[in-house]
C-alpha cells in the first residue's frame, strides 16, 4: 500500500506534476510515517472503531478533556481508564460528551458507534465480587474494540459447584478473561477445563499475604495449566487489549 | 453427546435391559466423567496432535522415561521440558525413542507426526543471543502442537536499525513470541508496531538489578503498548501454549 | 445417602412412576450437587449453626446489607469481618438485626442462638493491646461457630513472668489461638509450654523491620517450636476457623 | 498432681521424715521442673510413643549419631529430619541402628515401636510428583507420633477431575495435608471440598514467579478456603505435628 | 538471698510456725516470682528513675492516660513514645499531668526528677535535619534515664568538613547515637572517628531508593567500620535503651 | 598554594615575627580548612552561580524560610526541591522573594541571575505526561546551574514514530536526560541512537507490577544500551546535577 | 545531508536520470538508513577506536570467538566482558589474537591500538580490596575507548584518613569512577569532596545485610552528595561506558 | 599531645633547631595525622592489644598471608574472619605463624598475647547448635579484644526451661551476646530477664521463611524487649566489636 503511494508521488515527480521540493517535503516525513507504526494503526483502527486510549491516572481532568476533545474531534471514539468519580464528574463537567462508567472507573466519548466484531462473547469471571470492578474495566474496553462479554462473577475455587456449573457456558466463549485476587487460583482451575484462550488479571483485593496483588499475580504466572496469559494487577484494559489482539480483527 | 448416553442409559433402565445396580454404578462415575475434562481434553489432544508434556524438573530419569513410555504407549506423542543435558542422556538410554534438542532443553516421543495447522508461522523474537535457548523451548513446544515458527533472533532494543530492519516480517506473523531478558524492553517495542498478538517472556539473563529475570517480568507487565501478554520468567513453553490457545486448532 | 437418592429415582424410572426425561433432568443437577459441596457443606452448617461468612472489605453497605438480608432470611446466621465503624453504621442503617461489634471489626446477623459445642474454650493470647483487635475477630468468630473463648491479654515474651503465671490456663484450653505483632516471639514460647494445638495469627502492629506484619508471619512459620499453624497477618477469622476445624463439631 | 507432691514434701518436711536442706534442694529444682515443660513433655512423650526429632541440616554426622544415641540410650525413639542421602549413609555407619529414609530424607532409630493411636487415617495429598519427597516427610513424621497415613498424590488443580474422583477418601481423613508448590491453589480446592481440618504445606517446586516457595506460601495463606493452617515452605515434618497437636494423643 | 528465704520458710514448716497450706500457697507463687523477672526489674528501675515505657502507637488516649495514671499512681515516672501532636493533646487532657513534646512526639509523667547517672554525656549526631524528630526521642528518653545528651545535628556525609569540625566533641562523648536517613553511611564515618561505642538509628527519610529506612539500616548493618550497634528505623528510642543498658547505672 | 601558606607562617615563626602560639592557633584550623571542602565548594559555586540547594520534604515552611534567608543574605542564589503547593505557599508568605514553581514542586530564591554556560541545550525527554512534573524539577535545576533544556515530552517506545521523528533534536544536544515511568524502556532506545551522555530518571508512574517506580528503575540500570547513568526515582533534580558536574563549568 | 541526497535523487527522477523503481528501492531503504543508528555509530565508533563489546555471559567459548572473529576481520577492536578463567582459556585456544585478563575477566583482540583522548585520567577508587575486580573491568573498558585510568584502591570510608590523603589527586580526574561494595558509603564522601562527574559503581562484596550489592546499589542512588551518577552492580564496563559519554571523544 | 607535639616543633623552629623546610614536611603530614584517626587507633589499638582485622572473605590466601605478615611484622596482632577451611590451610602453609580456628572460621597471628580486660565474662549464647560457629566467632573475636567469654549454648525458646536455669549465669555477665536463627526470639526473652547490655547476632540458620536470616533480623531489630542492639547477618565478629567498645578499653 504504502509503497504504491510512494510510487504514485515518484510517477507524479517523473512527469512534473510534483515539484521536487513539494515531494521532499512529503518524503521527509516518510520515514516516520513508514515506521511510525502508531499512525497507521491509528487509521486502522479508526476504521475498526478501535478508540484510542487515554490513561486518566495522574492526568488533570483538564488534560484528559484536552485530548479527548482532540481525539474525538478527529472522529475517533475515546476511551479513559483509571478515572475515579471526582476526576469524571470534572471530565464530564468540561466535556459534555464524556460518559462515566463509575463501577468500571472508565469513561467515553463515543463519535459513532463501535461496529460489533464476528468473534463470539468473551467470558469475564471474577473469584470474587471485589474483583468486579477489574472485570467492568476489561469488560468496557472490550466493547470498546467492538467485542461482546459474558459475565461470570463471584465464582471463586473454594465454592467450586458454582463454577463448575457453568463451565459449558465457559467453553463456548471465544476468549476466558480470569479476574481474581486473593491466593488467585481460579485460573488455574479455568486453564484445565477449557482449550479457549485464558487471560488472567491478579487483583489487589485481599490483605497481609495477598501483597496488593503480588501473590495472584506470581501464583497465575505459576499457574500448572499450561497457556495462561498474565497482564499486570488490577489491568482489565489490559487483558482486553491482549483478546482484542488475538480475535479476529473484522 | 453426554446427555444422550445418560437419556439411553435410563431408557434401558425403563425397559429392565440395565439392572439399577449397574445403571447405579454407571451414573457413580459419570460426575467425574462429565467434569472430568482432563481426560476429555486428553482425547481430543490426541485428535489434534497435541502431546502430553512433562515437567522435567525435579524428576528422575527413570520417573521420566515411565511416564513417557506409558503415554507414548497410548499413542500419544510425549513432550518433555527443562531436562538438562546429563538428564536428557539417561532418559534416552532408558527409552530409545526419545529426541533430546539441547538448546532447547527439551526431549521428545513422537509416535507419529503432529499435524500442521493452518495458522500462518509464528515469530520468535530474542533481544540476544543469550535468550536462545528459552526462545527454542518456545519453538519446540510450537512444533509440538502443530505450529510453525519464524526466528528473529538478536534484534535487542539498543540497535534498533536491525529490529526495524525485519518489522515487515513480524507484520505478516499469527502472533509473535518476544524473549527478553535484561530489561526486557522489546515487547514494548514490538507491540507498538505490530497489531498481532504479542506473547512476552521474560528471561533470567543479565545481573545484579536484572534480578534473574524479574526486572523483565515486571518490565513486560507494565509495558505501554497494550495488549501484550506476559508469561513466567523462562517459560518458552508457557509462551507457545498461550499461542496454541489462541490461535484455530485446525 | 446421596447413592440411595439415586436408587430411589432409578428404582422409580425402572417402575415408571418417574418418566425418563424427569429422571434425566434430576440427573442433569445431579453431578453438581454431588460435587456442589458450598451447597451441602451450607446445610450441614446450617444445622450446625454455623454462619455464613462475608468478607467486608471492599464491600459497599448496601452489598453486605442485602447478601446478608438473603442469608438471614434463609435461616442462617450471617457473619460479616473487616468492617470499619462507618461501614458497620451503614448497614445497621439498612439492616436493623445488624449487630456491630466496634473492638471485633465484626457484625453478625444472628436468626437462633448458635448452639455450644462440647470442646472446652479456646485460649485467645496476645502479646500486647495494639493485637486486641485482631484477637477479638477471632473470639466474635469463634463465638459464631459455638466455640467459647478465654482471653489472655498483653503477656508478651519481655514480659516473661506474666505469661509463665498463666500456663496453667493454657495447659487446660482445647487450642490456643497466639496473636503477636512486632518479633512475633510468642507462639514459640506457647509452643514449647503447651501440647495442645497453637495457631499463631501475626499481626501489623510495629513499624520500620516490623513490615508490616511480614516479620511476625515468617518468625511463626520458622518457630522452633514444632506443630504452631499459621495463618495470614491480621487474620483473627482465620485462626478461629483452624480451631473449628480441628475441634469435635458438635 | 505438681500440688499434691509439694504438699507431701512439705508433710514430710514437718513430720521430720525430710530434713530442711533436702527440701530446699528439692525445692531449687522445682521451678524449673514446674516450668522446665520440655522436661516433662519429654516424660509424656515418652509414654505416647512421640520421639524426640533432630533437626539434620547444619549439624554433622558425628553431631547426629551422638544425639541420636543418647536419645535412644534413654529408652526414646529418635527422628532425624532433613538429612541428604551422604549425610544418611554417615550416620548409618556411625550408628547401626539409624534407618534412612531416602525419599523423606528422615532417618530413625525406633526403640520400641511406637503405638498406633485411635484417630483414623490422615490424608497426605500432593498438587504434583515433585512435591513427593515433602509428603514423606510429613508421612515419617505422622507414623513417628502413631498416626497412619493415605497418600493421594498427584492430583493438581489443573486435572481437577483425578482429585474431584478421590473426594470421598478425602472426606473420611481424621485431617488432610496438602502438599503444592508452584502457585499452591490445591489447599484452597480442598478446603472447600472436606469440613476436617486442612493444614497446607507450600514446597518450592517451580522457577522463576515461583519464588522458591514463597508464592504457593502466600497463595495458602491467602485462600479463599476459610480455616486452612499453614506452615513453613517444604516443611512436612511441620505440617504433622500440626496433625499431632490436633488429634486426640491417646 | 531467695534460697534463704526458702530456707526460713522450710524451718518454719518444720517448726511448725507455718501451716502447710500457708508454705503450699507462698511456695505456689515462688516459681513466678522467681522468674518474674519483669517485676524485679519494675523495683529496681523505680529505685533508679528509670520510668516504665508505654508505645503510644495503635493505642487511644483513653488507654494512654488510663495505663499512664496507674503507674504514675505507684509511683513511677512514665514515658509514652510515638504520639502525634492530636493524641498528645487528647491525652493532656484526660491527665494533666501529662507532659507532651511535639518535636520528639513523646509524652512524660514525671513523678520525681530522675537523678542524674555519673556518666558523661552522650552524643546524639544526625545527619540532616529531617533526622532531628528521631534524635529527639533519643534525647527524651536519656533523660528519662537520667542521662544527659549532647547534640551535633545536619553534620552529613556530603559536607564532611563540618563534621571533622566536631570530631573533638564526639570523642568525649560516653557514647554517640547517630542519626542518618538515606544512604545512612554517616555511622561509618563517626565509627572509624571514634572508639566510643556507635548506636546507629536508620531513619525513613528520602524517598525512591532510600526503601523507607531499610537502605539506611542495611548500610548500617554492613558498616565498614567495625563495632557499629544498629536498632530499628526510627527506634530513637530502642538507641536509648542500648546505651542506657550499656552505661554504668548509678 | 596552601603548601605555600604554611611555609611563610613558618618562616614568620623562625622570624619571630609570629608568636608560636599564634601559629599553634593558625595551624589548628589548618586541617580543618584543608580539608574543608564543602565551605571551599561554596565559594566557588557562588562565582559559578551554583545555588545551595534545600531538599524541602520533611522541612516545615518556617524551617526552609530561614535557611533560605540566610543562604540569600549571603548573596548566594537558592533552590528549594519537592515543596508541595501548600507548602510553597506558605514559604512565599513568609519569605516574599522567593518564587514557587508548581509543575516542578520547586522553588527558587534568585539573588543574581545565574550566568548562562557555554554548554549546548540540555535535551530532557519523557516517556509519557506524567513524568512531566520529574522533567520540569531537572529543568528548574539546570536553570539553577546555567544550561538551558529542550523539552521533549510524551515520546514513549509504543509509539516509535515519534520518537524517530525527533531524533535529530536528541543528537544535537549537549546531554539527554530521559524521564521514564511503567517499565521505563526509553533510555534503552535512546542510548542506543546518540553518542551523548545519558542520563537516566525513572519514575513511580504506572501501578501494580511498577512497584512505585522500581521496575524503572532497575530496567535502566540493566539497559542493554551501554553507558546510561542512573538516578534515583523520581530525581529530576539529581539527573540534572549529573549532567551539572560533567558538562564545562564556565 | 540526507535532505540533500534525497533531494538529488528526486532531481535524477524528474530528469529521467533515476527510474521510479530505483528510486523507490532506494527510498525503501532510506527509513532504515536513516534510523539505522547502530550501523552509523559502528562506523563512528570504527574511526575512533571505540571497539564493540561482546557480553561473554551465557555465551560459548565457541560463540565468542566467532564474533570476535567477525568483528575483528572488519578491522574493529572487540572487547569482551564477563569471561571467567576457563572460558576466557578456551576462547583463546580457538581465536590466539584473544588477550585474556584474568583479573578483570574481560578479553581484547585488538587490530589497532585505540588512540589515547586528550581527556585526562579517570581516577578508579575503590573501597576494599575485593572491589578491585569490578574496578579492573572499568580500566580495561577506559583503555578501550582511549582513556588513561589512576588507581586509587582501598581507601574506604572507616579509614577516611587514607582517603582524604589523595583527595588532592582526585580534584585532578577528568571523572571519578568509585567502587563499593557493603555500605557503599564511599561516593557520598568522594561526591562531596570533588567537582568532577563521579559515577559510582555497587559491588556485590558483602554477606546478610549487604544483599548482593542491592545495599550498596541503593545507598548510592540516595546519596546526599548531589549529582552522583549510578550503573548496575559490578558493573566496571557500565561506569567506564557512561564516563567514555561524558568526556571529549577526541 | 599532639598540640604539645606541634608546640614543641613550633619551638624548635623558633630556635632554628628545625628547618623550616623539615618542619614543613612534618606539617604536610600533620592533617592527616590529625585527623588520620585509624592511625592514631592503630597506635593505641597497639598499645591494647587490640588486632588489625582482616576480612577473609574475597581475598586469595596470598593476598591475606601478605597482609597478615605486614602486620604482624609491625608488632601487631592479626585477626582474620570468614576464612573456610581450606583457604585457612593455604593461609597457614604460606605463614606458619597463621592459626586457624576451624570451627569459628578464623585464623590468628599472635605477636604477643593480648592482656586481659578487667571486665566479667561476656555471656554468648546460642538457641540451637547451628548457630555455635557464628558464636564461636564471637568468641575469637573477643579473646582478641582481651575479653572473656562463657558459652551457653542451645537454649532456645522452645525449651524455655533450660534457659531459665541459667538465668543467674546471664546476670553476672558484663554483656550478652544472643546468636540466633530461624525466627531469632531469644533475644527478646534475655533482654526481658537481664539489665546488661544485649547484642543479637541473627544467624542464617533455618530455611523457607527463615529468610537466610532476614527473618531472624527483622524479629531482632523489633524486639519486645527494649535496647537490644543487633548487629548483621552471622557477624558473631560484629557482636564482638560492639561489646569491645562498649565495656571499659583496660
Amino acid at each position: 500500500m504504502e509503497p504504491r503511494l510512494v510510487r504514485d508521488m515518484l510517477e507524479r515527480v517523473r512527469t512534473g506534476e510534483l515539484a521536487v521540493e513539494e515531494a521532499l517535503e512529503a518524503l521527509r516525513g516518510l520515514p516516520f510515517r513508514d515506521l511510525g507504526v502508531a499512525t497507521v494503526d491509528h487509521h486502522r483502527a479508526l476504521r475498526q472503531g478501535v478508540p484510542e486510549v487515554i490513561f486518566g491516572e495522574g492526568k488533570t481532568p483538564e488534560q484528559i478533556a484536552l485530548i479527548a476533545q482532540e481525539i474525538s474531534g478527529a472522529g475517533q471514539n475515546v476511551l479513559v481508564t483509571r478515572v475515579d468519580a471526582a476526576k469524571g464528574a470534572a471530565v464530564a463537567s468540561l466535556l459534555p460528551a464524556f460518559r462515566y462508567v463509575p463501577l468500571a472507573r472508565t469513561g467515553t466519548v463515543e463519535v459513532a458507534p463501535t461496529p460489533k466484531r464476528a468473534a463470539g462473547p468473551v467470558a469475564v469471571v471474577t473469584a470474587g465480587t471485589s474483583d468486579v470492578p477489574v472485570a467492568e474495566e476489561a469488560i468496557e474496553t472490550l466493547r470498546a474494540v467492538g467485542l461482546e462479554a459474558k459475565r461470570l462473577y463471584d465464582v471463586g475455587v473454594a465454592g467450586l459447584h458454582r463454577f463448575l456449573h457453568r463451565v459449558e457456558e465457559l467453553r463456548k466463549a471465544s476468549a476466558v478473561i480470569v479476574v481474581a485476587g486473593m491466593e488467585g487460583a481460579l485460573p488455574s482451575v479455568v486453564g484445565g477445563l477449557v482449550a479457549a484462550p485464558v487471560v488472567a488479571v491478579p487483583t489487589a483485593v485481599g490483605y497481609g499475604a495477598a501483597l496488593g496483588g503480588f501473590t495472584a499475580l506470581f501464583c497465575m504466572l505459576t499457574s500448572c495449566a499450561s497457556g495462561v496469559a498474565v497482564v499486570n494487577i488490577d489491568s482489565g484494559f489490559g487483558a482486553a487489549m491482549v483478546v482484542h489482539r488475538m480475535l479476529p480483527k473484522e
